[in-house]
C-alpha cells in the first residue's frame, strides 16, 4: 500500500486551465501579463514535488514527536527545520510577494494551491510558513516605510517568520476584551506588556528571528475592539539583543502536534505601530481574510490526503462479496465504501474549484486596472471568504472522518496513519474565527448589511452560468431552485428581523451552508459541463469527472433540502421557543 | 467550573415512568412482578452514584496513562482494578442476570441505563465489563450444562471477565475469512490455534481468569461464515494451569486508551464448544444484538457527558455582547452556542428514550408470557437494533464534536478534557459492526427480506401515537409525512431492486437514518405531549422539555428532507453512474 501523497496536478490543471480559465483571466492583468498555463503547471508541479517529497515524509513523525518546550525554547520535530530551510531556498515563501520586496510576484491563486498541497502533506509543519504571506500583506499595506525596509524582504524570503498575536485567556472570539498594553516612548516606538495564548509559531527553532504582530491597547484607548492597535515586536531587536518577549509554554493539543502553539509573555517589549493607532483590527483584517482563505484550502488539502489513503486501502483490502460478485472482493467494489469515497471526492474537487476561484478574486482585487472592478472583486472575495472558511473546514473534517471509516477498526489504530488527519483537521473549524463566528459575519455583514446586494451579485454569476451553457439540465434546475430559495430567504430574514432582531442569528449557520452548497453546486455544474464538452479527448478522465458531477447533485447537494426546510420553518412559523436555561438538569440540581 | 458527571436521573425518571411507563409494562411480566417505579429509581440512583463517584474520576487519567504491555501482561491504568472490584462487590455485573445463576434478575432496561451512565463516566473502563452480559446471555442460551455450571456464575458475579474473539487480520467485517482452527479431541474438548486482533479486554489485570469466546473453524467445516463454530477458551484452565493463549501486543489507538485492545495468539488452547458445531455465528449473535444496543447507549452516554461539560463552560465563559444585551455576556446567551447545545440536547434526550424503549423490548422478548408476543417483541428489537447502533453512535460522535466546538480554541487543548470524548466516541461508529454494515443489515434483512412487514409493524406503532393523543399537531404532521415517505420508499426500493439488485445498497444508509429520525421524532412527540399534559405540576421542567420537543422538530428533524430527497431521486431518476475506479488520479498516474 502506497501511503505517500500524490499532488492532484491533473485536477489543478482542469480547475485552473479548463474551468476557471485562469491563464486568460490573469494575463488580462498588467501585473501578470507574462502568465501562461505552462508556467502555472510548472510551478504547481514543483510545489507538488516539494510537498510530497520533502514535507509529507515528516507528517507522522511530527505527530508522534510533537514539539518540546524547555526553558523558554521550543524544539520542532526532527527534520522540520531542514525542510523549512529548503522551502526558503526554493523561494516558496516569496511566491506571491511583490518583486520590489524580493518576491516572485506570482498570482495568489498559485499560493492557494501551494498551501492546499502543503497542508495535505503536513498540516503541522505548514502552520509555520502559513502566516507568512498574511504578515507580509499586512506590513505591505499598513507598515511605515522604515518598518517595511527592515522587515518586508526578510519575511518575503522566509528568513524571518511571523505570528499573529491576538488571543488572550479572557479574549478569544471577543478581541474587545484584550488587556495587553502598549506604552508610547519618546522615540516613537512603544513598550508592550501582556500575555497572549494560542500563538502558532510563537517560538521555534526554524528562524533566528520571529516577527510578532500584536494587538494591544494604548493608554488612552477606547474600550472594546475600537481601542485596539497593531504593533510589531520582533523576537530579536535591530541591535541584535533579545526583545522582552518570552515563551512561557506550549499547548498539549488534540492534533497538529508538530506546530508549536505558544503562550507568550511580553514584558516591556519594544514595538512599532503598524497602521494608525486604534485601527489595529482593520490592519489585522488584511491578514485575517487571506488567512481564512488559506484555512479553507487546508480543509481541502487534509480531506484530499485522507481520501488518497482511503482510496489506496479500498483498492487493496479484500472483505466479503460485493453485490453481484462471485467471491470476496476489494472493498472499493462495495457500494457502502464507494459512497464514502465518492462523497469525499465530490466535496474535495468542488472545494478546490471554489478556493481557486477565490484565489483568482484575490489577484483580480489586487491587480485589475479598473478601480471599480477591483472593488467589486474585493467585495466578492469578502462575501465568499467566511463561506470558504467555515463550509470547507466543516466538510474537511467530515471527509477525514469518513476516510477513517473506510479503514474500519484499522482506522482507529494510530500506526495506520489516518486518524491523524481527523485530529489535525478538527482545529480548522475553530481557529481564524470559529465557524459559528464566520456564519454571523457572513449573514450579518455580508448579506444583510447591504440589503443583499453582494448576495445578489454572487447569485447573478451563478444564474448566468446555469443559463449560459448546455448539459446537466436537471442539475442546473436543482441549482436554480436553491438560488431562488437563498434569494427569497435573504429577503424574508430581513423582513422578519425588523420585528425580531435576534432571528438572523438562529439561521446564520444554515444560510452560510446553503450558500456553500450553491457555490459548490455552481462549481460542479461548470466542471460537469466542461467534462461533457471535452469527453472525446479523454473519455476515461472526463467521463469520471462528469459522473462525479452527477453524483454530487444526487447525493451531496441534497443537504440544501434540509437547510431550506429549517430556514423556511423559522420564517413561516417563527423561531421555536428556547428553554430559559437550555438545561435538563436544572430542576434536578435545584431540587 | 464543575467538571464531574451528573447522572441524568430526572430525565431517566421522565423517560421510564412518564413516557414509556416502564414499571407498568414490566409488572405485567411474571419475572418482574415486583418491579415498581421506586425500586427502579433507587437502582438508577445507586448506578449513577457509582458512575459519577467511582468511575468518572478515572476517565482523564485512563486516557493519559493508557494501558501498558510487558511480556504478555497488560496493566490497566491506576485505579481501574480497584474500581472494578467495587463494581463487583456492589453486584452491578449481575444486575440483569438470572437469579438461578447468581444474578439479581432486574430488567434489561436498567442495564441499558447503567451502561449509558458508565460510558458517560469512563468509556475506556466500561469496555471491560461491557461484554460481560453478552457473554453471559450467549452461554445461558447455548452453553452445555457442564459449561454453564463452570462459568455462568463466575461471569454473572463479574469474578471472571469475558471477551468476544472474532476479528483476524484478514477477517474484519467479513468473518467468513476466519482461519483460526479448532481440532476435536478424544475427551470432547477442542484445541484452538490461530491469531485474533482487536480483542477488547483480551488481557488485563482486573480478574484472574478471562473467558474467551472464540469463533473458529473445525477441520471439516464449510467455507465461509457457515463453517464457523463458537468455542470457549479460558485463560486459566479448570485445573489452574495457564491455557495456550497469549497476548502478543496491544493497539495504540486514537481513543479509549484505558481499554486494552489486544492481539491474542491461541496455540493448542483447550476449548469447549458453545452451541452446535458450524452454528457459531448464530450463537455469537446472541451477544452481538445486546452488544449493539449497548453501543447505542454508549453513544448517548458520551454525548451526554460532553454536553454537560459544554453546558458548564457556556454558563461561565464570557465573550462578546449577545444580541440585545448591554455588555459582554456568558456564551450561553449567544444564539450560535445555544444552537450547538440545543441540538445536542435534542439528540441525546430523544436517543435516551429510544434506547430505553429497546431495553424494554429486550425484557418483553425474554419474559412475555405469550410466545407470539415474545416473538413480536424480538422482531421489533431486531428491527431497531441496527438503527440504534448506527444512528445513535453517528450522532454521539457529532455531539461530542459540537461540545468541543463550544469551547473554541480551549476545546482543542488536551487538559480541557473535552477532546477525549470525541476521540473515544469515534470507535463506536466502527466496532460491533461498522455503521455501514448496520445499514445493509437493516435494509436488506430487516426491511426488504420480509417485504416490509417489520417496517410496517414499527410504523403502525408510530402512527397510532401520532393519532392517539392531542398536542404538537404540526410536529405530528411532519412525523406523519416522514412515516409515509419511509413506507413508500420501502415499496419503491423493492420494486426497483427487481431490475437493479444493487440499488438498495446505495440507499441503505439513507433508509437507516430516515428510520432513525422517525424513531427519534416519535419519541419526541411522546415526550413533548407528556410534557404538555404535566406542565402545571412543574412548569419550569416540563416547559423546558416541551420547548426541546419543538426545537427538535424545527431544527434536527429537518434532516429527513435531505434523506428523502436522495432516496426519491434514486428511485425516480435512477442511480447516478459511478466512475469505474472513482479516482481522479487514475488517468494522471496511468499517463
Amino acid at each position: 500500500m502506497t501511503m505517500h501523497y500524490t499532488p492532484p496536478l491533473r485536477d489543478f490543471a482542469f480547475v485552473l486551465d479548463e474551468v476557471l480559465q485562469a491563464p486568460q483571466v490573469l494575463r488580462a492583468l498588467p501585473a501578470h501579463a507574462e502568465i501562461d498555463g505552462e508556467l502555472m503547471r510548472q510551478v504547481l508541479e514543483e510545489a507538488g514535488r516539494f510537498a510530497a517529497h520533502v514535507v509529507a515524509p515528516l507528517n507522522a513523525i511530527g505527530d508522534r514527536e510533537g514539539c518540546r518546550f524547555e526553558r523558554g525554547m521550543v524544539s520542532t520535530p526532527l527534520g522540520f527545520a531542514q525542510a523549512y530551510a529548503q522551502f526558503c531556498e526554493a523561494g516558496w515563501p516569496a511566491l506571491a510577494c511583490a518583486p520590489e520586496h524580493g518576491g516572485q510576484g506570482l498570482p495568489h491563486v498559485l499560493d492557494c494551491a501551494l498551501y492546499e498541497m502543503l497542508s495535505a502533506a503536513n498540516h503541522g509543519w505548514t502552520m509555520y510558513p502559513g502566516l507568512l504571506h498574511g504578515a507580509y500583506a499586512c506590513l505591505a499595506a499598513h507598515g511605515a516605510p522604515e518598518l517595511q525596509a527592515r522587515y518586508l524582504e526578510k519575511i518575503a524570503s522566509g528568513q524571518w517568520l511571523a505570528t499573529m498575536c491576538l488571543t488572550e485567556a479572557q479574549a478569544g472570539s471577543d478581541l474587545g476584551q484584550l488587556r495587553t498594553r502598549a506604552l508610547p516612548q519618546a522615540d516613537g516606538s512603544y513598550r508592550l506588556t501582556g500575555d497572549k495564548i494560542f500563538i502558532s509559531g510563537g517560538e521555534h527553532d526554524l528562524t533566528d528571528n520571529i516577527v510578532h504582530l500584536v494587538l494591544a491597547r494604548l493608554p488612552d484607548a477606547l474600550p472594546g475592539s475600537k481601542g485596539l492597535s497593531l504593533l510589531l515586536a520582533p523576537r530579536v531587536l535591530p541591535d541584535g539583543s533579545r526583545n522582552g518577549v518570552q515563551c512561557t509554554g506550549i499547548e498539549h493539543k488534540m492534533g497538529i502536534h508538530g506546530s508549536a502553539t505558544c503562550s507568550l509573555h511580553f514584558e516591556n517589549a519594544q514595538a512599532w505601530m503598524v497602521g494608525e493607532p486604534g485601527r489595529g483590527l482593520a490592519a489585522m483584517f488584511v491578514m485575517m481574510n487571506a488567512a481564512r482563505l488559506h484555512v479553507g484550502a487546508q480543509g481541502v488539502g487534509l480531506a484530499e490526503a485522507a481520501w488518497q489513503r482511503a482510496m489506496a486501502y479500498a483498492k487493496e483490502r479484500r472483505q466479503s462479496r460485493a453485490p453481484g460478485a462471485a467471491g470476496t472482493d476489494v472493498i472499493l467494489r462495495h457500494p457502502a465504501v464507494q459512497k464514502l469515497l465518492m462523497e469525499q471526492r465530490c466535496r474535495i474537487e468542488g472545494a478546490r474549484l471554489l478556493t481557486c476561484w477565490a484565489g483568482l478574486l484575490l489577484d483580480l482585487a489586487e491587480h485589475d486596472s479598473d478601480a471599480t472592478l477591483r472593488r467589486r472583486h474585493h467585495e466578492r472575495l469578502e462575501f465568499i471568504t467566511p463561506v470558504i472558511k467555515a463550509f470547507l473546514t466543516d466538510q474537511g473534517f467530515q471527509c477525514a472522518s469518513r476516510a477513517l471509516q473506510v479503514f474500519g477498526g484499522h482506522g482507529y489504530v494510530v500506526e495506520t496513519g489516518i486518524e491523524q488527519f481527523m485530529r489535525d483537521a478538527r482545529i480548522t473549524m475553530i481557529y481564524e474565527g470559529t465557524n459559528e463566528i464566520q456564519a454571523i459575519d457572513f449573514l450579518m455583514r455580508k448579506v444583510l448589511a447591504d440589503d443583499g446586494r453582494r448576495l445578489h451579485d454572487f447569485l447573478a454569476l451563478v444564474e448566468a452560468d446555469i443559463d449560459g451553457a448546455a448539459g446537466l439540465v436537471e442539475q442546473g434546475r436543482l441549482l436554480k431552485d436553491a438560488v431562488d430559495n437563498l434569494s427569497r430567504f435573504a429577503i424574508g430574514i430581513t423582513d422578519a428581523a425588523r420585528e425580531k432582531p435576534v432571528l438572523p442569528y438562529y439561521v446564520a449557520d444554515e444560510m452560510l451552508r446553503l450558500t456553500g452548497h450553491v457555490a459548490l453546486g455552481w462549481m460542479w455544474l461548470r466542471a460537469g459541463r466542461r467534462a461533457l464538452s471535452a469527453l472525446d479527448s479523454d473519455p476515461a478522465w472526463y467521463g469520471s469527472k462528469r459522473d462525479a458531477a452527477c453524483y454530487h447533485f444526487a447525493f451531496v447537494f441534497a443537504e440544501v433540502q434540509q437547510l431550506s426546510s429549517v430556514i423556511e420553518g423559522c420564517l413561516t412559523t417563527g423561531l421555536p421557543p428556547l428553554p430559559t436555561d437550555l438545561d435538563h438538569h436544572a430542576a434536578q440540581e435545584a431540587g
